[in-house]
């Protein structure tokens, strides 16, 4: 039943993809709309998390929707991704991501990439982008085994609040990460605080998987 | 048990109509009450998103609640629309989304129709067009494959996503832009700037039919 | 398997209250924290769209929840309602009002009961009403009719979306207009303009019920 | 089938946790970013709206998520939380909570517990208190009833229009409140102010017990 792994990649690519020009291009537009802040985040918010429900809704059944390299990591060691698939799924991911960056510029009528600048550092953040990733963990794996149908709008629901409690407003996906790497508008990061961030998020991710066992909520 | 074709060019005369009022109703009423041009955006974005869920839900199962000459094409294309009724349709959303731009005007103490003025133009804006009626187009056939049910709630979070990430605040709909293109508030856009944006959305919705190919979006 | 009357009335009396605290209550709230006017009509949007579909859930296998005398009309003229219960339904959805707006009063520090000031009269409110009220009505019959279970959720994103759509924000209830023509605050009407609004709101929803008709939401 | 104590008191600091980090630190973040208090407010709601319904999902079944002492006060009133438990439930909701907000502060660069000193006091607020744990459990025990899969969504929504509705911004959790006594940020309330709302929360959930009654959301 499983599609060809071509397929998947697609979906993965255009999946990520699509969900990075969201993050990009409405941080683009919300700046360019508002000087007030929080409405530019909610500008961000709210699409981003619209598009999380649409993109693992329709996605879901092909790839499983990853979207994000931490994710596929989790299942690799549940098992439930083969671990020599992982390398292609992080890789379609990251490739999507920076394709994404690249449309939200140019329908924003700006060059394609630009090294990121916007200084996003230290212990503060760090943390934040664990506590992020590891919500966004117990989140999915939580709700794939209470109510399988529901985790296209769990981890819409999730990254929506993410957004506004974490400091560093939750980027908890290295794909995501590094295509905002590219970026200098709103929701991007200088390229050379991506490494620490996409650590920390693999770390939030593993004590996320932790603690999901303890609660119970392995493989259905 | 399909409806007869006049009850259904009803439902998509009267789907596209309440449509159209509530995008351009609302932005009258936005820029009437804030100065603040993305709050004035997030006034127009969250009725649409709204009153989408609502019109495909409760029209879906009468005429398919397409509501989008380029979705009724796509559909043409797929063979789930007689391509006969494909003229009545269109002609159906284009006069009902008219007469919404007449009500919301209305409702506002303005005269029916007024000839657009809003410049809206330029590559960046068609590719934005395109971009926005590809995504929907793949959500769309994507949530139809996966869960049919929820596709009213897909196509309004798509729509929620793409008024904020695409340049042009997604019009992604020939009918809608055309009744657009009679309103000089904040929702109008130049007449003589529509057919470049039809143009692009249908490009759009075909480009994302293949897509939608390749992902095995095919009929279920 | 019907509930008694007084349950049931119970049940229109505390749905309607909580519904018209929410209305007056977040109206207060919003132009307490804010100037921006379109600020302030999201902080009122929000809050009832989502009481909105908690109230339908929870009281609609109770009364029907309908909380609303034009809802309760198009009821009793599809015979899902005694006619000679409609007037109790009425008369516990106005009573219930009033204390919601006395209880909103209470929690802001302010008197029970204040006669509304607010000019909100004209032809053009009037349609605003007659076309709020006509949404309502066909997005009830219509997802009661296409899928009963989505019909709190329904009436939550329509009343969101006709508070932007329609330059009156929507009031398309009775008891909830006459329950805020004792207010002076941000969700008041002039006391003397509540018959013209009542008046127009019954148009509009019976207009609705034949518009129904012929989309055949009749009775599933 | 029921889960061992320890990991239900798990679920239970945990999701109170998380909840009350969100509270705390969307507080925040949004005062951080606007200087429009509805704003604020809104960049609050939105986020603990989204939370819950996440949090009640994945932890619904492990250990009923109450995440507030009011509400398994309530359960055990009804004798579907044994006595004996009540007292480890509060306990773990109470110290969860108190870790969400150290975690919230330190994602923010500041020290982990603040003695809070924002005056929330009096009768108008009391009665705030009382509303809004009223509905919450009102809303609690009619989801139940009448479709228990709705459960997280119907008090997401509930908190939703209660913080906006209420006087008070609808603190309705014992655990919270305590917590929220250990910020002096957006969220925070006065330590010496702590016990009244408490007290009226309770006094609250307990008419919403008796009111549920007469509407018979008994047991199902």
């Amino acid at each position: 039943m499983a599609r060809p792994l071509p397929t998947r990649l697609l979906a993965e690519a255009l999946g990520t993809g699509i969900l990075v020009a969201t993050v990009v291009g409405s941080g683009i537009m919300a700046t360019r709309l508002s000087q007030d802040v929080a409405i530019q985040l909610l500008g961000n918010t709210i699409p981003t998390g619209a598009i999380l429900v649409v993109l693992i809704t329709i996605l879901g059944p092909v790839s499983g929707a990853h979207l994000n390299p931490a994710v596929s990591l989790v299942f690799a060691v549940r098992r439930e991704l083969p671990w020599r698939e992982l390398g292609p799924y992080a890789l379609a991911q990251c490739l999507g991501g920076l394709a994404g960056t690249a449309i939200a510029h140019l329908m924003f009528g700006l060059a394609p990439l630009m090294i990121g600048t916007t200084a996003r550092t230290g212990a503060p953040l760090w943390l934040a982008e664990a506590v992020a990733t590891f919500t966004l963990v117990i989140a999915i794996l939580g709700s794939l085994k209470a109510r399988p149908e529901s985790v296209p709008v769990i981890v819409g629901l999730t990254i929506t609040a993410t957004y506004w409690f974490t400091a560093s407003t939750s980027f908890a996906n290295p794909a995501v990460t590094l295509a905002r790497g590219f970026t200098t508008s709103f929701a991007g990061i200088a390229l050379e605080h991506v490494p620490m961030f996409v650590l920390a998020q693999i770390a939030g991710a593993l004590v996320g998987l932790a603690v999901a066992g303890a609660l119970s909520f392995n493989r259905s």
